[in-house]
């Protein structure tokens, strides 16, 4: 039998005893004498019973919960620009609670050594756990199995079946672009996308491609258009197209970089955005987007939601398990005017 | 006299003994048995033969150096883009060494009860020092003068004169801009540029200003055209001033944002950049200079030389002295296509 007294040892008593004690796991332990709602009454009934057998102290019950948790989750990024691992952060925070959690920032640059080094320091200052955010939604090496704290790997899946990763819907973002031309009642639609080498273009461009084909639709101009991620292929890949293709009524385009190429070369030809042409970006990456001239309709990768997600699947894990493999968060459409129904 | 054998107190030797019989400072006792090359020859030996004297062994000396230096030093922002605070960022952790030290970066999203909760965080995580950027380069309250930690202000300064803030020179940036259009050949200049609220906004317009008035010139358009930092307003302005002044030969752009909006309608107008209009911008943004149509010519903050300045200050700063007040850090012209000698 356990012993129901842990100060006899002459061990301060710490949340753990008072888990095992209940038959409980230390996260709901926590739970429960935090007073958070998620907990059954019965069950902090017990705990609350196994705090007071063990004279689990409020002040211990602080210094418990510190040994426990130290309010701090590490997110170890590779995004140069910040532009992936800023809302990814910020939905992070939200879902922890900005007054409980602060999520420390590392940038990798996509150096392993650098990567290593940063491992080294957040696991020393006992983050309670890490959000890793690749620069690119591809597969990268896992952190590896043998770390004391849970790892959600965010944006770029990692290569290790066991871990959690958490990324974005790439082909869902594809499709539900399309969709939303096709209910605008375009026909003649063409995809102008960035770097092949990324899955993101592939994705895309497969659920692209699957809503066309359940419209009985082709692609306009016969094919995608990958090329890079920038706004001079958007300008000359539209001048190709017009080229090839002069009655094209809708381009979706891979990116928002790219959409403003696109928009750029159509204002050159005299194209009106959008009665004769609809466009479409993907990234939602405001100062792109809402500056575009007509402001740009765009799928969003509901990265904000990527990072709650990620904060709750390591609030989860902590004194429990974490799940493994790949989830993918879906995208949503935001409509503004560089798309609307034919006239 | 001082104990030369710290050992006999049965208290471990430290650093600090080290550095106080052979009169320096911890920080260049630091340097010294660090083989750094900032210390003097004459110097060095003093410390090496203190630390011999006292049996400070390399393994204490280890120690030694962890509980005077973590290694990791807190970036706090407000910039909810991290466009000013990554490079700031990049800049320190080149400063301190990748391997040496991490930087921790924390969003406060102008929250002060978040930024006060994040300082609480970093300080409990016993970081060396904190790097405060803010999102706009106006005065900010200072975190105050009892921190236990150096604390050097980027971008915005502090409030308080006994602070050190480190900011970018917007008045040089302004005279920058407008010296390069006056090398071009151009005479009839004038300056779009964003909400006159922002100090960025007035420094910028009276360095250029100042500089046309060295060359005896004035602003085309008779007035400095403020309004927001957005493409739109560069739209909506440069077809006033074209309106207004049809025989402009050069657009100084308060931002790169700002630039693409003139650029837009230049293009609109069937004026040539650059032989007719030659555009320059500011922030070297890259995602928005170097796509536009031409590539933009603009003026750069030198923001990751700001944040290596900030980390050699932080460093100087452990065991010694920080400075006060506000150092400007120079910006530098970035030639691209959109600015030419007239023909």
């Amino acid at each position: 039998m356990e012993s129901t007294n842990g100060t006899a040892t002459g061990r301060a008593v710490t949340l753990r005893d008072v888990a095992r004690l209940a038959g409980v796991s230390v996260a709901t332990a926590s739970k429960a004498l935090n007073g958070k709602q998620q907990v059954r009454a019965e069950t902090r009934a017990r705990v609350v019973q196994a705090a007071e057998q063990l004279s689990f102290s409020p002040n211990t019950l602080a210094q418990g919960l510190i040994t426990q948790r130290s309010g701090t989750v590490g997110l170890l990024t590779s995004d140069l620009e910040g532009r992936f691992s800023i809302p990814i952060l910020m939905g992070a925070e939200d879902a922890f609670g900005s007054d409980q959690t602060s999520v420390f920032l590392c940038d990798a640059r996509g150096d392993t050594i650098r990567e290593r080094h940063h491992l080294r320091a957040l696991l020393s200052r006992r983050v309670d756990g890490l959000i890793v955010v690749g620069a690119r939604p591809d597969t990268r090496p896992s952190l590896g199995r043998n770390l004391p704290v849970p790892v959600v790997y965010a944006y770029s899946p990692s290569d290790d079946p066991a871990d959690l990763s958490l990324v974005t819907d790439n082909v869902d973002g594809g499709r539900l672009a399309v969709d939303h031309l096709i209910r605008c009642g375009r026909r003649r639609i063409a995809h102008i996308t960035g770097d092949p080498g990324y899955s993101a273009a592939q994705d895309r461009a497969r659920g692209a491609q699957a809503r066309l084909a359940e419209a009985g639709l082709e692609l306009a101009g016969g094919e995608v258009w990958f090329g890079m991620w920038s706004e001079a292929w958007g300008r000359g890949a539209t001048r190709l197209l017009l080229d090839r293709c002069p009655d094209v009524d809708a381009i979706f385009a891979g990116s928002d970089e790219i959409a403003r190429g696109v928009l750029d070369v159509l204002h050159e030809a005299g194209r009106d955005v959008p009665s004769q042409v609809a466009v479409i970006g993907y990234d939602n990456w405001t100062i792109l987007a809402a500056n575009a001239r007509p402001p740009l309709t765009t799928v969003d990768m509901n990265l904000e939601e990527l990072g709650r997600i990620a904060a709750q699947r390591l609030f989860a894990a902590i004194g429990g398990t974490l799940g493994t493999g790949v989830e993918t968060v879906p995208g949503r459409l935001i409509t503004r005017e560089s798309t609307a129904p034919l006239g």
